[in-house]
């Protein structure tokens, strides 16, 4: 049986990922960098999983089902599982984000439905 | 029906909730500043959601089922959902974290299970 927590440190790099090193159950986590001029070399979708990705710092564009959207630091995306994907670093910048995957629809309740205070 | 994907954007602030402004079904992201000295005002636990917390910026600590856990820009937290937990800023530091929430146990697969590869 897993702790009842754990811990862990990322350090700057290529990607981290967090699943086994946290024992995670309910999401992959993984912290990313694409070097200036560098891209993601494959489109993918998912079979189940939404993403969410979060941009930590620099910049750079998604594109997901042929559409371009620019992204910098600050920049939170929701991608639905069928959605076709793929991410790209600025041509003079690097791209520092967080992946977050989790099960389509799996939150029942959160926060203060979740949350038992003390 | 929500779209294929969503975008927003996070300023530094007290407390940015991501669930309802990008329609995210498997987890809520939130990005929360505490400023120097600050704390979460109260203990919390949860009835069935894993979190998951990873540190941005600044510094501070964690109490953990009693346990204090020191916390700088890169840690990242599993905590399960019956353990209790508090959050602080250092005495000198602002500390900025996202807290990722989800159901314990949903994630089915993940990466290259998941995945489909264009």
């Amino acid at each position: 049986m897993a702790d009842l927590f754990e811990k862990t440190n990322v350090k700057a790099g290529a990607r981290t990922e967090l699943h086994d090193a946290l024992h995670l159950t309910g999401a992959e986590v993984s912290v990313n960098t694409l070097p200036a001029g560098a891209s993601v070399p494959f489109v993918h979708a998912h079979r189940q999983n939404e993403e969410i990705y979060g941009i930590l710092e620099g910049a750079g564009e998604a594109e997901i089902e042929g559409k371009r959207v620019p992204l910098g630091a600050g920049d939170w995306l929701r991608v639905s599982p069928a959605a076709k994907r793929r991410f790209f670093a600025a041509k003079d910048s690097p791209i520092t984000y967080i992946c977050i995957q989790v099960k389509e629809n799996s939150l029942v309740s959160f926060t203060a439905a979740d949350a038992v205070i003390e």
